[in-house]
């Protein structure tokens, strides 16, 4: 579970209305089922428009992602292949396949078979690329989905005001009409620029994020498996591993980027 | 047929015209020829300015893509690629002419073609490279021009909203007349931001992201092409191009990035 | 003459003030010198202050460029080379000294010096490629010059809607006054989009289009030049320059993006 | 400590409150607790669900560099790296090892290990290069919060501002709570306004040229290090820092850009 | 001394000054030291929070370089390198250490020297294209804190106009005090949109474009430098240094872009 986007969400919409309640006013005044209609129907038509269903159905799935905490323990993942690295050193890289069942990561276990299949270097290097690229790629394409509908949503609020708006200009003989209008009016504005805020653009945000770390897991799993297939000495791949988490991150004799001289 | 074009425009135009008639508004006063007049001719005279004819004629005629499906079944294309490599392997190069005429996709005709001609592998290289990067960026360009046209629309928009407020100014004192310039003000500011984010910047968005998937596709098939040319294993060959379309789209042991460890 | 940008500013203006009129308003009645002086003089000044003289009497002269058509006939430009191609490969690249003067275009009569001349073919192209860059370069600083005047025009407006809104202000007790101050306020705006959405903004971006085109093209001219110095066969030429204009402006055997398998 | 953030801070708040003052304004006008929940919770919040927990705690922990001068005197670090270097060529690299001790950079002491335990200079400018790579993207991304947090904040006020005057619509009746609807919507905007642009963004920019410059002066490091590996002149490696720091910084004969002919 | 600045300046605030005079409009009506103290005290604050010490002063003294006229006479400076180039060619480069004295460009000084005292080309090139990226991007972030003030300037602009408002709400009972309010918040736009749009980004603008003159002229020097170094033939390197000023601007039998074929 993704603490911060839960947390996030929850302070956001929490003091926002408490602060609404604290100056009297009612939540019930910012429910409006036709600016609701409006806002959130329009927005849904134009993201769909937007992205060929693929991608709109990938952006859908991807929104498990944004409130799930991915167990990317990148200390664990290095000690693991530090090991293969011993291991494919001792006894040769083929008596990794026994150890292949083990791995819950898929990526890392399709790219083990590359080594243990004895595949060309250049091969595997540019394959594990190429997958890499792709899945990020398209998970991206997802991510996108939520950064457009977060720019489709305070414009299609102000179209709702302006409807909103119309219709009271219509109305102006008849008082009782006249509130109706403007609270539409409002409440769209209000609907677009927050589902985007605190919604939308922060969730797209979260989405690359966490695709971002993911691609660069992946990318560390393929320099250490091109490691353990040349036979580089696992303390040397150890040290190399180190680098791609930072040094800052490392129990180092000092510390963070103010401290340097 | 684009499912999610012809349903998110149907979905937006459907809600935000039922929330509307929900809260008792006449879809009549948001019919304004007028501002249709302002903001639509305005629209694509600034967008006509904006691009050589080639190219708005172009994305005249892009807008057909983007409520069409193309035919790209990556899994479909690979089997094929595969099995002219079985071919070319077993029989030559020269047994894949008799299997051109079968072939519908234009591009992967004259890049075999290449290989049948037995031109250097370099310059089918550069060439297909050259000629996948020319056909991109002219379709791009279409696709540009009603990204620009979805940048104006709002803008001409407003305009259309100030020159009627401009109109209600003069007539302050016909209160008959003050009704029609308000109208047209909120109507132009509604055609202005609505077509530009319910159907100018998302139908933009698509055929970027459809010319970006036949780019791809001809990149893959390039690959594949050079592939057959070097002659390489077929078997070999088909993992490569699996990794194009990606690990995470393909029947692995496991799955999708928030399951990785 | 360019067909678009004449026909575009004549759609914009035509239907915009054709919408106006509809609606019973006079052409008068946005026709304002304050106004103008205050959005046009604030929008050269800015534009003067942002760009050395050289870029600024640049851009000036490229407005030329966007109501002309360039005569770049890439096909005509191909049959050319290629018969320049043969000639060299005949004769020898001597022989091609003979029709130079022939030649209408200073770019490709420069670059055939070269070739004749017998300068190596790295200084060639890296003279060439360095002139087709600083050519581009200075040019788009031109274009630059537009799209600038552009993104200051509509906030020139809304300054100088505010200058006449304070003039209102002032006037509140003489109601004679508060006509003028708002027309200044609402025209100012006018001005400002206006002007920035219907010839600014679309006039750089044809610039840059016509630029990057005319880019293209000496890119075309400088790979023939060198394949005509290295004794490429023309036929193997033709098939290079086409791959330079696409194969989907080609006439192949299918076609467009969307019909591909 | 970073004056100019401090002094910075003090001149905005100091000058628009003293300008408020001015004109007759309370302080206490501008203070409302129902503004501040509404326009600092949703902000936090949608900062909190855009970001991975760590990235955001990064992005909190860097506040303190925003008003911390780091001591990058790189006069002094190109001393102590030809000091080194002189060390190195006279006695070996070897002899380096008794100065690690006295070294407070724990970037260039690390980098200087690497150099003394005689790793081979491609590994060891792969593993700084990552390292660097790596610690910058991370704390660029706690920079990034702050970013975020400006974008946020001005729509959030907006959001606050709607809210405020839905309240003022549904009490047009009871004019004694009208002010303090107006109240929350004015304040909320000064609150998103002001927050953005004279904190957060401005938070944000620092962060990234401060951290720019700790990138480039451990680059600086990586190259000397690696130089001293090499054995080079002391002089020469003099020359080449100098180059990193620019010309117009030392002491040359003439000087600024403006003064070149 | 620029005059495009001096009179885009005066282009500028004269028309716009003019055309308020024109309407009946006072100029002191728009002076008011409280919308002054807001805006360019908030704009100058959040200014120096963005930015490093060093560089808010850089961005400072870099305002000189807005208003006058760099010395760079490429054809000039072209001939010179020639010139030396053929005093190498014939007396050697030991011979160009007389001639150092009488530059007077910096940069072209330190270039030379590195020739005269026979550094390795390699480092040369290294050592002058690492101080020329330096010395750039210092520059180039005091032109970026221009272009962050008229980021700040108009939102603070609107800050101080809401400030203004509220005072107005308070003062609602007392007539004498609105037009006070108004005023402040109406000139606070004023002179926060006009500040930026007239003096702030076009100075970033010219300030960039005038660096990247600066650039190019000091690249241009490297090649030339390493050329001389080389011992290239004094007429191939005029060739090659034209190229680099482009060959639309010489005098070509020919000509502009439009004209091309």
């Amino acid at each position: 579970m993704d603490v911060t986007t839960i947390l996030g969400i929850a302070i956001a919409f929490g003091l926002i209305l408490g602060g609404q309640a604290l100056e009297g006013g009612h939540v019930g005044s910012i429910l409006q089922l036709t600016a609701a209609l409006i806002v959130f129907g329009g927005t849904i038509g134009a993201t769909m428009v937007a992205y060929p269903r693929k991608e709109f159905v990938r952006g859908m799935k991807l929104l498990r992602l944004a409130f799930t905490e991915p167990r990317s323990d990148l200390a664990a993942l290095t000690a693991k292949l530090v090991d293969f690295a011993s291991v494919a050193r001792r006894d040769g890289v083929l008596a990794l396949e026994a150890r292949l069942a083990e791995i819950g990561d898929p990526f890392l276990r399709r790219a083990l078979q590359f080594v243990v299949d004895g595949v060309d270097a250049n091969v595997t290097r540019s394959t594990l690329e190429a997958a890499i690229d792709t899945d990020y790629e398209e998970n991206a394409a997802g991510a996108k989905v939520w950064e457009s509908a977060g720019g489709f949503a305070p414009t299609i609020g102000i179209l709702g005001a302006v409807l909103g708006l119309i219709h009271v200009m219509e109305n102006l003989n008849d008082p009782s009409k006249l509130g109706g209008g403007i609270a539409v009016a409002f409440v769209a504005t209000v609907y677009g620029v927050g589902a985007a805020n605190i919604l939308f653009l922060p969730i797209a945000t979260k989405l690359k994020r966490k695709l971002g770390a993911e691609r660069d897991r992946k990318t560390l799993v393929t320099e250490a498996v091109l490691s353990i297939q040349e036979g580089l000495n696992p303390r040397v791949l150890e040290e190399r591993l180190r680098a791609f988490t930072g040094f800052e991150a490392a129990p180092a004799p000092g510390g963070a980027a103010q401290k340097a001289a």
